[in-house]
């Protein structure tokens, strides 16, 4: 099964301004297409940190998913972050130039040095178009370089990343809602986690006042493997008197 | 100043089956008490990887939290594993039995060995109470550990946590609402950031139709120079008649 790593950039979002809502979205879209997500990191707009840390999960995963620091501003500098891990040059590129003249000549926004320093990309990188603001992300090796701003960045990864990755194998996952507190049912799934090393099986409580509750998730990339499980959870609830339902 | 790193546990996180809101009550909690986060990572619940990560965290960070991992079933393996990362054994802690006893006897529910689990903790190290519902965080060396439902984390971050760390040096964080495209002000910012490297000038942009405009927020731990900067761009501003207003 192939794996995915994931680089969110910004000093918004670890000083607790903005909350960041990218990571969850790309572990989603990873799932549907069968890309299992192994590690999420927040890190500064500092250079250092962004070469050291591309450079680990490029080695490490097989697709690495960057968000943030593609803008016009000064702090701004996953770009050239990104090409000097690579040792590559930051270049004007022709291709998205003529993205952001076209994007900005429909517009009354002057296409200034501080607009055209988002053409500046890797050399020999691949571009990810923007369809709301033209501007640009890239793909150099297995590193992909989205957008922070959230709205753009699905945009990028729905029209631009999905459909260039090919779908692994399915990652199918079923739940079942129990109604009755975690800890009553902790033997119970233990031991079907143990005769089930194959699936992934999560139990998350849950509060419904005055009942508690748990959900529980099973995941494996083989459905029948869930089937049997399931079925044989059921069997023991309905055993045990256990109210249960699925969702 | 001191800094924290935040370690997530959880595959839910991970497969994007739950949205992480836990960082960011944290990231925000630290800013308050003046710790810079360095560093936030979302990891599986994997036992190898939560003891590599945990050594790593504790060696390179002032303070380190983790969320997730600590209840009673088969999944929850947090406590274990930083037993194991500092060479500890996991032993059943007598006050937090006497926490779950004196729970567990005030409502219907069975204290049975599943949720006993929730009393062993690595020896020596201090526990971390939770109001909400009975089962103790604890902490290890520089290393918190919470539960993963936010609302327990939260409680147990703000009356157990937060009063034991002495507030470090204040960050103070002004913002500036301006009405411009971030890219019209980017040499104006670029240029305010290079007279004032001890201010961390961020730059986020915001669309409100049909405007676009930019949030300008400079951090730092000495507000008078905040206040002086602020000036200098409001000055700036006024110049070029630029529209802006303050947060």
């Amino acid at each position: 099964m192939k794996n995915a790593g994931i680089i969110i950039i910004g000093n918004e979002i670890l000083s607790g301004r903005t909350m960041d809502k990218n990571s969850n979205f790309i572990c989603k879209n990873c799932t549907e297409i069968g890309l299992q997500v192994n590690k999420v990191v927040i890190i500064p707009d500092n250079k250092k940190k962004i070469i050291k840390i591309v450079k680990e999960f490029s080695k490490e995963y097989d697709y690495v998913f960057v968000t943030g620091g593609i803008g016009p501003t000064h702090d701004d500098i996953t770009a050239e972050a990104v090409a000097l891990a690579f040792k590559r040059k930051l270049r004007l590129n022709l291709k998205a130039k003529k993205l952001l003249i076209s994007y900005y000549n429909k517009s009354n926004i002057e296409l200034n040095d501080s607009r055209m320093k988002m053409a500046y990309i890797p050399e020999r990188a691949q571009l990810i178009l923007n369809p709301v603001s033209s501007a640009p992300g890239f793909k150099v090796n297995n590193v992909w370089v989205m957008a922070g701003v959230p709205k753009i960045m699905q945009a990028m990864f729905t029209c631009s990343i999905k459909p260039k990755i090919k779908k692994e194998k399915n990652i199918y996952s079923e739940e079942l809602i129990i109604f009755k507190a975690e800890g009553d049912i902790a033997k119970i799934l233990e031991l079907l986690q143990i005769k089930y090393p194959r699936i992934q099986i999560g139990s998350y409580p849950f509060m419904l006042p005055p009942q508690f509750g748990t959900n529980a998730v099973f995941r494996a990339t083989n459905l029948n493997i869930i089937k049997k499980a399931i079925k044989e959870l059921i069997q023991n609830l309905k055993k045990n008197s256990i109210e249960f339902s699925k969702k």
